[in-house]
C-alpha cells in the first residue's frame, strides 16, 4: 500500500468512527511529519459546541503543540474531505506543505455543510454580504498596528 | 458615547494589552449578546503557537461555550481589525448577526499580516495553488457521509 493511501484511510477511520462516537460531522484528518503521524483531528462541534473544531483545525492544533510551533512548513495533511474556507486559511497560516484530500466540497453540501456559501460570500464586497460587515473607529484601532511596528522579535520558533 | 463604540474600543483595548503582554499579534474582540459583552478574544499565537488562535477564533470559542452552542445568531462581533480569510469562515459557521471591524486588511497587510495573499488563493483552482492539494481515495471517503445522512438529532442546541 502506498503511504500516502494509509494515512488517508486513517484520516477516513477517524471521519467515521469519531461521527458514530457523537462527536461530531464525518470528517477527519491527520498530519504527519518525517513519515510519522504527529495529530489525529476530527469534527468536534457537537461535543465541544466550538464551531471552530472542523478536523483540520483541530489537527492543526495538535499539530502546532507538538511541534512547539505554529508553522508546520515540512508538515503534510490528510484530509476526509477537501477544507473549508476557515480550515484553508488555517492551512495557509500554519503553512503546511501539501494537502490530500478524499470528498470535495461538493459532496460536503450534499450532505448539509455548504461552505460553497461561505466561499461565495468570500467573494462579495463587505456591503453586499449577508453578514453585514460595518467599519468603526480606524483612528483608534491603527494605534496597536503602530505599536506592533515597533517591536522587535515577533517570531515564536 | 455609543454602544457600539464603546464595544469597539474595548477590542481595541484588547488587541493593544495583549500584544504588549506577549500572546500574539496586535488583535482583540469581543462578542456581544444582548447589549452584554460575553466573550473576550486576543490573538494568542505566540502564547499557544497554535496559528488558529486569532482573536475572533479565540472570541467566538469562548461564546460558544458561554452560550453553549455552536451557533451565535443572536451575537455582535467587534474586531480591531476585518477578519482574515479563516476567522470569516468561523464567523459565517458560528452565524453571527453582525460584525464591526477597525483596521482594514488592506491596514493588517501593510504590517506583515498578509491575509490578502490568501484571499487570492481562495479564488484560485485547487491545481494553481501555492500549497498543492491532491484528490485521494474518494471513494473511500465517502462511506462516512453516507453514514452521516442515516444519522438522527445532528444538531445541538
Amino acid at each position: 500500500m502506498e503511504k500516502t493511501d494509509f494515512f488517508m484511510l486513517e484520516a477516513i477511520r477517524l471521519s467515521l468512527t469519531k461521527m458514530k462516537e457523537g462527536y461530531g460531522g464525518p470528517f477527519g484528518a491527520v498530519i504527519v511529519y518525517q513519515g510519522e503521524i504527529i495529530a489525529r483531528g476530527f469534527n468536534r462541534v457537537l461535543e465541544t459546541n466550538d464551531p471552530t473544531t472542523h478536523a483540520e483545525v483541530d489537527a492543526i492544533r495538535k499539530a502546532s503543540e507538538a511541534m512547539g510551533c505554529s508553522e508546520l512548513t515540512e508538515c503534510e495533511l490528510y484530509t476526509s474531505c477537501e477544507p473549508c474556507p476557515m480550515c484553508l486559511g488555517a492551512i495557509y497560516w500554519a503553512k503546511l506543505k501539501k494537502v490530500y484530500y478524499g470528498n470535495t466540497h461538493q459532496d460536503a453540501a450534499a450532505i448539509g455543510f455548504d461552505d460553497a456559501f461561505i466561499y461565495k460570500e468570500i467573494e462579495r464586497p463587505l456591503s453586499q454580504r449577508h453578514i453585514p460587515m460595518l467599519q468603526l473607529l480606524p483612528e483608534e484601532a491603527k494605534v496597536a498596528f503602530e505599536e506592533w511596528q515597533k517591536q522587535e522579535n515577533k517570531t515564536n520558533c
